[in-house]
């Protein structure tokens, strides 16, 4: 297989964009190609999950090449639910690493909020099974508030660590321009108006409204290139090391431990395989918190902590901008946003400007190695990646 | 690059099928496997376009993995409008030619007829441009009226020539166990009515009810595998030797000359190169008559007759099971049926079974070399592979 590099990225802000999907999707696409000094490329994976129903759109791939004049390119959509980003990521590497691509662009966006909140739910709540669970009336945040119910119970962890997440993301986001939420919440303000429905409401029990990342529009970009042509440019060179993925059991009940997120755990440690480090290697990291009580059991799954004890890291501030292991210095899904096409996608452009060491006040010092996790469904189908600065 | 070979087919009726999209997609799944002879694989790719709309799922990729007991092999869906199919099937050569994968499932499905009519017309209309084409109320069917026209203006096409697809395709069904339409028609009795408004009447003039797809159900299934892992099943051996995609202008008015249809001409040339053979060698072909009139195109850009000379070409029966060049041995798109995703997957799967020699009475004798036509949107994006089998 050949190397494959990331040469460029660009992304939108994640908030409420009131542009057309296409041009959410070209934005970034566009800066991405000044940012690698090229004007064409080979080959574009989109990734998007809901255009079809939020937008009335399909094809979007062929859309965005021609609005980019990039034809005759060829381009597909590539959908994987929230983990769409970093699948095509994956479909990217897979072209260039074989030899077919030199350069491919992939492009995450998304405009979930052309859609009321009710069908942005409904969407979500698409991918789970449709028989099994769907039909019950069963939601992406109904799924999470049972597994944090079971997180609680077998761990110990509480609301107020689920307030911690919430309140690092908020403040790394303050430091990202690009984030949906300029928000600066503290732990107190949250858990204090926990009992009253006043600013926190339950949303479903136990995770209350700032347990919940926002419903953000979106795009992000990257170009990825092969070694010959990344070494042309005199840039620092940012390698696509590892890439991990899992699939686990459509319906979360059916599950032997629920509070196992074994899709996680088996992409993490293809990735680490494949990059040839181990976790601890692991400099700065984003990972996929659409819900507070993600981003602790991920941080466990990929190795970071032991299992159990994510929550007591995050109360001793090891996962803080300037902790041991910084989680989601881009504010995350919680604060940064999470426009789900565009969510994969957006972690790796966060992970490649801290490689480069171009991530302005939220700069993770030294930072060599980062890891994204992006999540699908609920977990049933996991793309790990991992990015290493070469000197 | 490694070499890619198809190890096993399967496929379901096109019709309409009263199941759900994951078992529809999950029968030719398993009859793949069977037919290659094995009982797990590294990776899948499904091509589908409309399961958001038509059906309320999304994630489909995940559902079939699990739905086939495939854990933890990741997963994801390839949309590509109409050309998912041979989109995902090149996808699976990437991951297969890279060397991250030895074995790929590639499984097309629709179940497009869960829609109403004009929901499924619409899901279809939304591949073309939102704010130049669509909001004018067009559909696939006006964008193929007005292509037909022009194209029997410029070229002398007729309505006669029209029927002469329709009838040698649903001729060429007659024969096939798995297609949509097994409905024998004469160019008699479709041309009498054509005035009247009996049984074939206008749809989008001049083109009526015979010269449409029908909006069919249906899943087919590629495994496909390393030189490696092919070599030591002892079939015969079809190797997947070319491919080529390439996009063209969103809208269909922004051609220089609309009948003039480029991508399918650079499709065709890069899989050419690609497997290094040239039009002449092809025995047999799958091209994607949506309409008719696009057969008729489709054989001149692909190469097998002069631009403007399909027509005469048809006339002179050299497209007939026992012709020049067999076009649609399986009833094509027109006959044995359109369900999209799953449409350039079905085409590869006949293409496989007539390198085989296993397509029955509709074999063509001593195919050796076989090629697809995937087209996408309203030939924006268009994939063509071609199938080689090795002695």
């Amino acid at each position: 297989m050949r190397d494959v590099y990331v040469i460029g990225v660009g992304i939108t802000s994640f908030s409420r964009l009131e542009y057309p999907l296409v041009e959410i999707a070209a934005y970034p696409s566009v800066v991405a190609m000044k940012d690698a000094g090229i004007t064409k490329v080979d080959h574009l994976f989109v990734a998007n999950m809901g255009s079809a129903r939020a937008n009335h759109q399909t094809g979007l791939a062929s859309a965005l090449i021609d609005h980019l004049s990039l034809t005759p390119a060829g381009a597909e959509t590539i959908e994987n639910g929230p983990a769409s980003g970093a699948s095509a990521i994956k479909c990217g590497y897979l072209g260039i690493a074989s030899g077919l691509y030199d350069t491919v662009m992939v492009t995450g966006a998304e405009r979930m909020r052309e859609a009321d909140n009710l069908e942005a739910t409904d969407i979500v709540a698409s991918l789970s099974h449709p028989f099994a669970e769907a039909i019950y009336g069963i939601t992406l945040p109904g799924l999470a508030g049972m597994f944090t119910r079971l997180y609680m119970q077998k761990y110990g962890v509480t609301s107020r660590h689920l307030g911690m997440v919430a309140v690092k993301n908020h403040e790394n986001a303050m430091l990202n321009p690009f984030a949906h939420l300029h928000e600066r919440i503290t732990l107190e303000g949250i858990l204090d108006s926990s009992d009253a429905n006043t600013n926190n409401p339950l949303v479903a029990d136990p995770l209350r409204f700032y347990d919940l990342c926002p419903v953000s529009d979106g795009g992000a970009s990257l170009i990825l290139a092969s070694a010959e042509v990344a070494k042309k440019l005199g840039k620092p060179l940012i390698k696509l090391a590892g890439m991990g993925q899992s699939t686990d059991t459509h319906c979360v009940h059916e599950r032997e431990d629920p509070t196992d997120l074994l899709a996680v755990r088996r992409a993490a440690e293809q990735a680490y395989k494949m990059a040839q480090i181990k976790a601890s290697d692991v400099n700065v990291a984003e990972l996929h918190d659409a819900f507070t009580i993600l981003e602790i059991a991920e941080s466990e799954e990929v190795g970071f902590f032991k299992k159990g004890e994510g929550h007591l890291a995050l109360e001793q501030g090891l996962t803080k901008l300037d902790g041991k292991i910084p989680i989601n210095p881009s504010g995350g899904l919680k604060a940064k946003g999470h426009p789900v096409g565009a969510t994969g996608v957006g972690q790796a452009h966060e992970i490649v400007l801290q490689l480069r060491g171009d991530a302005g006040k939220r700069q993770v010092p030294n930072a060599k190695i980062g890891l994204t996790c992006n999540f699908g469904g609920f977990g049933n189908n996991v793309v790990c990646l991992i990015f290493k600065r070469e000197e």
